[in-house]
C-alpha cells in the first residue's frame, strides 16, 4: 500500500451526504460529470479518491452559499469528511497538492458549504520542500532575544514615509529598546520609497545601533515582487548586515515562495494579508491549520495569526488554535516549526491572555499604534510591551505591574479605554 | 498629478458608508487603528488612498459575514466604493497590486461583507508585463483553426491512465478531428504518469496525426509544479514540437506565473481551479472581472469561464460577462486579449445559446465528458460538437441540423436527457 494524502472538510448539501462525498472523491480524482469508458473499475481502485471518514452533523435551515443545488423537500445537512488520495496520483508537489485538495471542490453544485479544514501529508513532502531554515531557533540566534517573545514593532504610517524618514524612525525604536520591525505590508519598492534607498538608510542605522547596543535589531524588510526582484532585494539585505526579508503569501504564491525560499540566507517573514478572502465565510475557503502546512512546508519561518481581541474580525480562539498549530510538528521527519506572529490592533493589553493561552513564549509580537502611538512616545510604547510580558510571564497582574512601570501604566490607561 | 491606481468594491457595514469607505482608504495606505504622530496631512495628501466614489445601495436584513461590529440598533447596508490609490505608493507591481487593492480589507471588522469587482490600471502595468504573448491569434496560427471556436476536450480519467494510454485515447481523439486536447488539472507528472512518459508518447502520437492530416493538434500539458519543473517540461514540451503548455494559477500564484510566461516560447492555458474558494459567496472575495487583469497582465493566453449550464454553481450570466471580460482590451496600449475557455458540463447541446450571447467564435469550447462519453464514440463526440457550433454560427436550429446529423442526433439525445 502506497502513502496517501489526507484531507478534512467540512461540507453542507443537499444531498444525501453520502454521495456528495462520493462526488467530491470523483471529481477530484478519476470522475466527471457522467462515466467515461476508460474508467474502470481498476483504474478507480489505483487512482480513485476514498472517503475515509463521514459524520454527518446538523442541519441547517438555509444554504450558506447560493447557486447549490437542493431536490425538493430536502433538508439541507451539515457533515465532516475525509478524502484520501494516492500520493502516486501527485508525486510531493505542493502546487499539485493545491489542485487535488481544494481545486475545483468548492463550485461544486452538490455544496451550499464546502471548507477544507486540515490536511495530512505523506513524508515525502518534507524530502521534497526545505521547509523553514530558520524558523524559532534562528530568529532567537539572529535577533538575540531569549526565554521571552520578540517586541517588534511595523512601520507606521504604512505608506509615505522616505527611505530617511524611515531610517530615522527605526533609530528611535532601536534605541528604545526594540527586538523587531517591519516593512507594513503596503511598502515594498514604490518610487516614493524604493526598496534599496530604504535598505540601505535603515541598514545604516540598525548596524550604528547595533555596534552601539552589542544587539541588532531584527528588520523584516518586504521584498514582495517578481522573482528576480526578490532575489536582487534579498541579496541587497544580506550585503548590507540585514537579517530578516518579508514576502506576503497571497500576493506571491506558492511558486514564488518557494523559490524565495530556495534562495534566502535570511528567515522569512510570511504576511498573509489577504487571509479574510480565503477564510472569512465560516462555510466556505480555507482553514489556517490546514493552509499554514503549505507556507512552513515551503519554507516560512514567521508566520502572521492575528492577536488577541485584534481589529479583525477573527476571534481569539482562532487566534490561538492557529499560534499553536505554527509550533506543532508538521511531518515526523521535518517538524517544519515556524514563529507565530502576533499582530494587529495589539497593545500591552493583550500579553496576560496571550501567554496564559498559548502557554509558550516563542513568538513575535507586534505592535504598530501600541508602539508608535503611545503618549509617551516610541522607547515607552517598547517598555510598555517589555514590562506587559515580563508581568504575564511572571504571573503578575498588570496593574501591579502598572503601579511601578510608568510606561506601561500610560498604555493601559492609554490603549484600555 | 500623477497615475493612479482604482479599485471598484462592494462593501457591507452597519456603519455609516461614508466612515467605513473612509477606513478601508486608511487600512490600505497611511493608516491603522490609531492615529500615529507622523501620518501628517501632507503625507496623508500624497500617499493615502482617496474614496473616489460611494453610492449606497439597499438595506440588507442580517450580516452576510459573522465577526463584523454592529452598533446597537443601526442598519446594515450595502453600498459601492471606488478607491484609488498613488501609483507612485508601489509602482507597476502585480503582486504588490495584490497586497494593495485587497490585502487586510476583508479581515475589517467594519464589514459583513466585502467584494472586490473591479480594478483600473494605469499603463505602466502594461509596461512593466508581458500579457499574453499568443492570445486569439497565436492560438488560431498554431492551432490552425480560423473562424470558428477551437473544439476540445479533457483527458478523462482525469488520473489514472498511463502515459501510453493517454497517448492511444490522444490517437483516437486526433483522428476524430479535435483541435485542443488538454490534461487534467489533477495530472502533472506524479509517479503514475510521469510528465516526460506522457509528453514523449503523447507528441509522438500528436506528430504522426499532424502528419497525416496537414494539422497538429494543439495539446495543453499541465506542467503545474515549482519553477525549475515548469521550465524543464516546457522545454521539453517545446523540443518535442508541442504547441501549448498549462498551468494552475491558484497553484502556482502570481510569480510562479510572471516567470512561466517570461519563459514561455508556447501559449499558456491558464486553469483557474480554485476559484470557487475566492469567489463562491457574492458578499465575499473576488470578481472574476478583477482577477482575471492580474493574469492576463502576467501572461495567460487562454483562461477558463467555465460554460453556459456547467456542472458548477456559476450561472449564465456571470459565465458570458466572465468570456466577455477576456475578449476585451485591459490597457490602451497593451490589451492583452486571452482567450476565454468554455468547459464544464460541456457539450453538443450549448453552443447555440453560447454563441447568440457571446457574439464571438473567438474561445476554446472544450467538453470531457460530452466527447468522451458520446455513445457513438470520441470521433462522434467532435463532429457532435463541430456539428452543433455550425449550426449556432449559420443560425440553423440544433433540431433542424440534427436531422441529417447523426452524431449530433445521438448526442442532442444523449446530453438532453
Amino acid at each position: 500500500m502506497g502513502a496517501r494524502i489526507e484531507a478534512d472538510y467540512l461540507i453542507e448539501t443537499a444531498e444525501d451526504p453520502r454521495r456528495a462525498a462520493e462526488t467530491m472523491a470523483g471529481e477530484q480524482s478519476s470522475g466527471t460529470f457522467v462515466p467515461v469508458p476508460g474508467e474502470t473499475a481498476d483504474l478507480k481502485q489505483r487512482a480513485g479518491a476514498r472517503v475515509e471518514r463521514l459524520e454527518v452533523l446538523e442541519q441547517c435551515a438555509a444554504p450558506s452559499l447560493p447557486g447549490a443545488s437542493r431536490p425538493q423537500g430536502s433538508a439541507i445537512r451539515r457533515a465532516l469528511v475525509t478524502l484520501s488520495w494516492p500520493l502516486e496520483n501527485l508525486g510531493p508537489s505542493l502546487p499539485n497538492l493545491v489542485a487535488t485538495v481544494a481545486g475545483n471542490l468548492f463550485e461544486l453544485k452538490a455544496f451550499s458549504g464546502l471548507r477544507i479544514l486540515d490536511i495530512r501529508l505523506p513524508e515525502a513532502f518534507g524530502t521534497a520542500y526545505p521547509g523553514p531554515r530558520f524558523g524559532v531557533e534562528g530568529t532567537r540566534r539572529l535577533s538575540d532575544v531569549w526565554e521571552r517573545p520578540l517586541i517588534g514593532t511595523i512601520v507606521k504610517p504604512s505608506v509615505g514615509l522616505s527611505a530617511e524618514e524611515t531610517a530615522s524612525l527605526v533609530g528611535e525604536l532601536a534605541r528604545g529598546g526594540i527586538d523587531f520591525i517591519k516593512d507594513d505590508e503596503l511598502q515594498s519598492d514604490g518610487p516614493a520609497c524604493p526598496f534599496e534607498a530604504r535598505a540601505r538608510a535603515v541598514m545604516r542605522v540598525v548596524n550604528d545601533e547595533a555596534q552601539r547596543r552589542g544587539k541588532k535589531v531584527m528588520f523584516a524588510f518586504n521584498l514582495t515582487g517578481d522573482l528576480d526582484q526578490m532575489r536582487r532585494r534579498h541579496d541587497l539585505v544580506r550585503d548590507l548586515g540585514g537579517t530578516c526579508v518579508m514576502a506576503s503569501l497571497n500576493s506571491v504564491g506558492l511558486v514564488g515562495m518557494i523559490e524565495l525560499a530556495r534562495h534566502s540566507e535570511l528567515p522569512i517573514h510570511a504576511h498573509r494579508n489577504g487571509w479574510g478572502y480565503l477564510s472569512r465565510h465560516p462555510a466556505l475557503g480555507w482553514s489556517y491549520i490546514a493552509w499554514q502546512k503549505l507556507w512552513r512546508l515551503a519554507g516560512a519561518d514567521h508566520l502572521h495569526v492575528n492577536g488577541l481581541k485584534n481589529k479583525f474580525s477573527e476571534d481569539d480562539d482562532s487566534v490561538i488554535a492557529s499560534a499553536r498549530e505554527c509550533l506543532t510538528p508538521l511531518l515526523a521527519e521535518k517538524p517544519c516549526i515556524a514563529m507565530p506572529v502576533f499582530s494587529s490592533g495589539q497593545s500591552a493589553l493583550q500579553p496576560p491572555e496571550t501567554y496564559r493561552r498559548l502557554g509558550s513564549a516563542d513568538l513575535i509580537y507586534a505592535a504598530g499604534g501600541g508602539i508608535l502611538a503611545h503618549p509617551q512616545g516610541v522607547a515607552a510604547g517598547v517598555a510598555s510591551l517589555r514590562g506587559s510580558w515580563e508581568a504575564a510571564m511572571s504571573g503578575v497582574p498588570l496593574e501591579e505591574c502598572a503601579r511601578t512601570h510608568p510606561a506601561l501604566a500610560a498604555a493601559l490607561q492609554s490603549y484600555g479605554g
